[in-house]
């Protein structure tokens, strides 16, 4: 592994917010939450950024910058942040922009504006998760279409106070997946009106399951075994792991990578896979729950369709 | 205007590169290019970006993080960073990322990785922008319709050596224009499977051209005055303005600015708006042929959908 040099980045997740979708399926002991009739994803997003701005007792006038950290648009143009700054900020001028690793994207937007508010270009930036999972699901695709669920999570990521830091931060991604978790249409390469009757499926989310869990197996023992040598921790000062509720099979990998049943979040049966707003939807759980307090080490974990991994250890 | 501290970045656009579709067509004197048959803008992405490692003479194992600027998605899952990844740089672990601001993507995304280098995470990033801007056209809409261009363009961003940096960077978004500039159908909101014959236009690129022009009228005087202030830059100062090849307003706009003619780049005609490339290709452009050279203080200057501006004074 490359070696990403990093040193130690001041910040403090200030405040979080969650909101789920409030149509409620069952398959089988398995619970998930689909949009309502006339509810949309930017409903959750501005719910779930108001409760991170309550909980961080900040106004929106003092946030520096609007990000969406989504896997999918809103609308094709323009971008998902412009949409939410409608809703949340509209007469300001806060900046606003989207950035997108798939289902870490949350991730990859809380390592990128920490290091923005570190070198002391922004103090206070709102990053915004989720997306519209039951958009693009197919019925006959059982694996996928019984397992995800539409949610948004937010957090107030503000220059630390002393507690809050992140200690390291590392993302790789391993193209060899790129095709394992795709929507292979409803972009430039096959746009929304070169859909008929022929190419439908190719709109609709698939997942090869087999594959990518074969590619996680090979890819991710290592990637965290280095990441935790690079940091210098060693997995028992960990007070939990909050990975990607990416399946069922977390079960199955989290052993592997060293972490036994107990050190890690396992929701996948209680809501599935939130995509982007996975990872801070559990975390902003666990913290409502009290199971993470301030000044704890935790361990932020995801896998992406790219295939992309993201680890951060942070103390909250 | 709130005031976002900032430091000079030490940053150097090593080498960049373009590419633009093979179809050509002509609207009265304004001459477009589009995808030929068979093309992609994945294929032109990856053209822009060789170009650009070649011109940095830098291999892609250098390469620390792939980041695509681009306005639109070429798959709607993954990320358009891991299908170049997979194209340039499978079988490496570099890791991959979209950050998206629409049409000043490219500025948002050098912008983010400039500090990301700075601070010393990584040395070199492959930030490629462009967009298949035919896939949504609307031949109803003239205006739009005969304004745009299928094209790429990339750069590799290492740090400074010496020449090299960003003076000042700058973003703001103004929502009163998130609707000015859309495409409301193929995301969440409005999915690539509700498309029917009554509401086909929602897909289409549709712009409020007199709206955008009176909203830039009304909030660019000010923004770039307080920038170049903030800055400490006089007008005189700047070698060349590269700005986003919006229309053909241009020359409307950029007296209101205090950029009399000459001072900046007006390539509308030539080649049309080329979206997120549109910054990159004309900086590509100036610095072949020799317009920009090394030293030179460039402001390069775009308006984006949301509506967003982006300023940054750079040292090329």
């Amino acid at each position: 592994m490359k070696e990403q040099k990093r040193k130690e980045v001041s910040v403090c997740l200030a405040g979080m917010g969650q909101a789920v979708a409030r149509r409620e399926l069952s398959f089988g002991t398995e619970r998930r939450y689909r949009l309502a009739p006339g509810e949309t994803l930017l409903d959750l997003a501005v719910c779930a950024a108001e409760e991170a701005l309550e909980n961080a007792e900040t106004k929106i006038e003092e946030i520096d910058c609007i990000v969406c950290g989504m896997a999918t648009p809103l609308q094709a143009i323009p971008c998902n942040g412009a949409l939410i700054h409608e809703r949340m900020a509209k007469g300001l001028d806060i900046p606003a922009m989207d950035i997108n690793s798939t289902c870490t994207s949350f991730l990859s937007a809380l390592d990128v504006m920490s290091c923005m508010i570190e070198i002391g270009r922004y103090e206070k930036v709102l990053i915004v998760s989720g997306d519209t999972a039951s958009a693009a699901l197919n019925p006959g695709q059982t694996e996928s279409y019984e397992l995800f669920s539409d949610a948004a999570a937010a957090c107030v990521l503000s220059r630390g106070d002393g507690t809050g830091r992140i200690l390291y931060s590392c993302q790789k991604t391993w193209s060899e997946g790129a095709h394992d978790t795709e929507i292979r249409g409803g972009g430039g390469l096959l746009p929304a009106f070169s859909m008929d009757v022929n190419n439908r499926e190719d709109y609709y989310f698939d997942m090869k399951g087999s594959k990518i869990l074969k590619l996680c197996a090979k890819k991710l023992p290592d990637f965290v075994s280095q990441c935790l040598e690079e940091a210098g921790v060693d997995r028992k000062e960990i007070r939990l792991v909050i990975p990607h509720q990416a399946s069922r099979a977390l079960d199955l990998i989290m052993p592997r990578l060293g972490f036994p049943k107990g050190t890690y979040m396992n929701r996948v049966s209680e809501w599935g896979n939130m995509i982007s707003a996975s990872v801070p939807y559990a975390l902003c759980q666990a913290v409502r729950e009290g199971t993470v307090q301030r000044g704890d080490l935790l361990l932020l974990l995801g896998t992406a369709a790219g295939l992309t991994a993201n680890f951060m250890l942070l103390v909250y």
